[in-house]
């Protein structure tokens, strides 16, 4: 059996994991009790909910970005969310006005876009490549299925449809021609054909995947015929210029639009874009459409975003003209753009690829986005939030409330509050733990229930305690295999079964035990966490001569507020001791990573600017880093994840 | 005595001094008949000299930049300075016609500036903040000095007069007030008035250095009254803008405008400016003229350029959008602005602090930005000029054969064509050799006519001879102190008169022989030239664990033509031995440097981005580096000064 024909696994119900976890329990508190509201509170100052009620017949003028709709609906999926965990009839209330408000600016015939019906009526779907109509729609249809999922009701689900329909029944084969400039809409109709069971859904995701890239290019059309479409008085020069290269020739990359996916070998374009593409694609391959050449195409772009355009904190697109991608090995740190909703379309997309491979070397980059590249995009208070994530800084890189492009925001809270669906998975006649977080999972195994349970100071340390807490069973037993990921960055794991080590026998990088499992049992993973000094690869100018420290899947940095030399003195050894100390009272409790390190003799140096390296001595010095997605959360200061790397001492 | 009590030296005239010489004449001589023949074409091609013809009554309409006036001019300087050395009738000839448009397009009252005589006759001198008007003024009169000294001619002289003149009758304590947005007006009047002897041009200097940097700033006003005064429909957003701070607020930095000179600390703003002002500031103590104050205020500025603002070439203003100075150790390589006009105009100010100061630390930052900043300038067949001297490229930075901003072209082939005034200065009953030029040169020592000749292959190689030609002196025969400059870069050099070695008594950073010189006397100093691996200050960030290569006063760089592994692989090491060899067919003839480094293996990679660094090996590789002068003279490849150093093999 290859693993093509592997039966994917299945996402466990978000209703069915329970999160209760020293280290993120308190980041989705926040980000349920205060994130959340904080962004109701934007959609109503930004005027995103009044321009739903303007749509609805209040009147007056469309306010805000043309695709600000999407921030009510991102906000929608998150709170939906947030009821899973943790309901309160505030909440619902809430949650309940705002979907009122959209339902009523929805037209007769289903339309809805706030913008198009507030400013330009006569132009809806001319302009797909920048007008984000069909984007839009699909973060509705995500809300949708979440708020349906959660709440069991079908208000908002009704909207979807009636979209969905109106969409359907505009594109096609039989219709018009096109596919959205901002991907999204294509995964979230896999999750509408899902919930409903209906096909044209799932049909009309893989016609918008397989027309991207066609030689008649919709969106190479509007480019070139700006008079002719829509948003000629909202779009600015700067959103058309990304669609242009160097020579102001039409540049079909940005949107994923230079070649049709199947024959895509490198990550080009728009970083979130192409996330949500990639997603949509591999969701079409779950729900059993798509076909072998398209999964070839999602590995091959996989291996390229892995291997040779990822940050070493997971995050993806480093150039800021085009929020996306650019040549392989190019990663500057200071520079990096790393957009936080890249990484979220990073853990999004490795989900889906997990899912459909079984393999954990996807839940291991997963891993990496999510504590890394995804988790600073926040701070630890849940109200501050950063859209670029560079490596590097200077001291003057902060997150701040809100933005006026503020797709950020939401996108950290829905995927905070939905963190449930990242834990486990099942498969036939088997379970998967892929994240170390304390908690428990109702696991419907071939019909039987089976309930887990996990323990663990994850991320601090790399002890994990599984227990099958519940069978039901026959005589209270249940034959299947428990999966534990082995993480990638783990060299020498170990497990025991209730007590006694077992050997590991690995399968697609999980550890693998079949049995027949009764409650009680118990599975005791061990992953040890040194630290670890990262080199990059040696085409990656940005790191040359650099390390990054790593202790289990957490990538750390060095803060100016915690170094008593200028960031850029100290160079540290490769072979040094390096001690990891938790402090409860720093940063709401992270391990620190302290060591020596060397640094020039600044005292040696008087009047000179320049002289001979051979009149040059170093001095002994020292470091302290602290885990990267904590940074910026005190003083203003420098920070760098990369710092110079010295042989020895 | 104290050094500030001490006579300045005298530069000797531009006539007096032959230069003949391996590394410079093919220079000078592409720059006299390539380069100032080409730009004469510019002159023609862009409007500039009909801009004179316009304003002399053609009519028409003004072209090019506003202060387009000053090519003229510095092509005028240029064009002077090479009749000096190699004079043709047809350069006479040209110099006649571009001298008599200029005479033609000058008003009745003296007022001369083509760009308000054709578009805004009504708004003269009420923007001297942005239009260049007493800039344009300052380069007339350095090119009628420089017209009058070589060819003896007043054509040109009468009409600076005239402008002085009138000039001098709008500004001044009695007349209005104002100082030049733009320095070098006040170096050129100092000029006007050593060559008429006429004390009102020294006064009016005096004036426009000491009302800069008032409270009730001129410059100031206007940039908070744009509508009041000239420019508006010529001025863009950006050159207002270098006026403002972040915050929108009048930044008076730019133009050293901040505080009276003589209460200044740091360089800042515009780099050419600050070099011009700097430059007018020590002639006026040259001239007697200025106090203790001011020139305590040079030397504390110079003090901070030199150990604080300046790239290892010579280069200074690393910043793009003032075009000049930041904060203390502000200094990135591949952004490095560096314009070469900053580096002209540092020779032209060090020249000037050497010969009032009699020391040769002066000396030695002229040659570095010399020899390396300035030069890099301009490519090896004449043609093509950078603006901006970056000290690292990825292979995508060129010269380019004119600028719609053309300064940086006439500036270079004036400062070739004039190089005759850095070689030699005289003092009381003394003599200077401050630059290893073969040649020769006619000096008057209190009365007495000497001839010395030079002899060396510098730069290539530190051994110089200088002969006592003749000596018109009682008997054949004069005493004077002759003082070879002993350059910084050098820690051992030796000396020998008539074959004998003699010790070195320096003063001033001079070997000083006192004696009783003949015909046919020898002086023999030895300079030796190891390799030298420097290393930067601590402070400055962008050069931390990282080496630059020089021999004798050239900066060396590695290009990636001449590197067969990318640059950011090579690490040199800091103590391994370098091969110096000449390569005669190599851009002109270069010395090469050539040594061991070492670099990644890179075969140990397979697809992994990131991996443990003790898992990773070096291997031995090569390095080759070519004078940085001489970079982009090939085909287009990446280059770096500051290479990533490894300790040890």
């Amino acid at each position: 059996m290859t693993d093509s024909e592997r039966a994917p696994l299945r996402r466990l119900p978000l209703t069915a994991v329970t999160i209760d976890d020293d280290f993120w329990s308190p980041r989705r508190e926040v980000n349920r009790d205060v994130t959340v509201d904080h962004q109701y509170e934007q959609l109503e100052a930004g005027g995103c909910l009044d321009n739903f009620r303007r749509a609805a017949g209040d009147g007056g003028e469309f306010e805000g970005m043309w695709f600000e709709d999407s921030d009510a609906y991102k906000w929608i999926e998150a709170a939906s969310y947030a009821q899973a965990s943790e309901p309160t009839p505030e909440r619902r209330e809430r949650l309940d006005r705002v979907v009122s408000l959209v339902a009523a600016a929805q037209e007769p015939d289903g339309y809805l876009d706030t913008y198009f019906q507030l400013v330009e009526p006569d132009r809806k779907w001319t302009n797909l490549a920048m007008m984000h109509e069909l984007y839009c729609a699909g973060h509705l249809i995500e809300a949708a299925v979440a708020h349906h999922e959660v709440t069991g009701g079908t208000s908002l689900l009704d909207v979807a449809l009636a979209l969905a329909d109106h969409v359907d029944g505009v594109f096609g084969p039989d219709g018009r021609d096109g596919v959205p400039g901002h991907e999204g809409i294509e995964l979230a109709l896999v999750e509408l054909s899902r919930v409903t069971g209906e096909r044209r859904y799932l049909d009309l995701a893989e016609f918008f995947v397989d027309r991207r890239g066609a030689p008649d290019s919709r969106l190479k059309w509007e480019t070139l015929n700006l008079d002719e479409i829509a948003g000629s008085a909202d779009v600015d020069e700067g959103t058309r210029s990304v669609f242009l290269d160097d020579d102001g020739a039409h540049d079909r990359r940005y949107a994923q639009d230079h070649a049709p996916l199947r024959q895509q070998s490198t990550a080009e374009g728009h970083a979130v874009r192409a996330m949500y593409l990639y997603s949509g694609a591999t969701d079409l391959l779950l729900a059993g459409a798509g076909d072998e050449e398209l999964r070839e195409a999602l590995e091959r772009l996989w291996e390229n975003v892995t291997t040779r355009r990822s940050y070493v904190t997971g995050g993806i697109g480093p150039e800021r003209a085009h929020e996306g991608f650019t040549d392989d090995y190019d990663l500057p740190n200071a520079t990096a753009y790393a957009e936080t909703c890249a990484a979220v379309g990073s853990v999004m997309w490795n989900e889906r690829m997990a899912r459909l491979t079984g393999e954990s070397r996807f839940v291991d980059a997963l891993e990496t986005a999510l504590y890394n590249g995804f988790l600073a995009g926040v701070s630890l208070d849940g109200t501050e939030f950063f859209y670029e994530n560079p490596l590097e800084s200077d001291g003057d890189h902060h997150r701040a409330g809100w933005f006026d492009c503020a797709c950020c925001p939401p996108n950290v809270a829905r995927l905070l509050a939905s963190l449930e669906r990242y834990v486990y998975a099942a498969g036939d006649g088997a379970a998967y733990v892929d994240l170390f977080v304390e908690g428990w999972a109702d696991v419907d195994i071939g019909g039987t229930a089976v309930t887990l349970s996990q323990w663990t100071d994850y991320p601090w340390d790399g002890d994990v305690t599984v227990e099958v807490e519940a069978v039901d069973g026959s005589a209270g037993t249940a034959e299947f295999d428990l999966n534990l990921r082995l993480p990638g960055w783990c060299d020498d794991p170990s497990l025991a079964v209730n007590g006694d080590p077992v050997p590991i026998d690995a399968t697609g990088g999980y550890a693998t035990l079949d049995r027949k499992w009764r409650a009680g049992d118990t599975v005791a993973l061990s992953l040890p966490m040194p630290v670890e000094r990262l080199v990059a690869h040696p085409e990656v100018e940005a790191d040359a001569g650099r390390v990054a420290l790593r202790r289990g899947p957490l990538v750390y940095c060095l803060e100016g507020v915690d170094n008593d030399r200028p960031l850029h003195h100290l160079r540290v050894p490769t072979d040094s001791d390096v001690t990891a100390e938790f402090d409860e009272d720093l940063l709401g409790g992270v391990t620190v990573l302290s060591g020596d390190a060397v640094a020039p003799r600044v005292e040696e140096w008087a009047d000179e600017l320049y002289r001979p390296a051979d009149d040059c001595e170093v001095e002994s010095a020292s470091f302290t880093a602290v885990p990267y997605y904590a940074w910026d959360n005190r003083e203003a200061s420098a920070m760098r994840v990369w710092v110079d790397a010295a042989k020895g001492r």
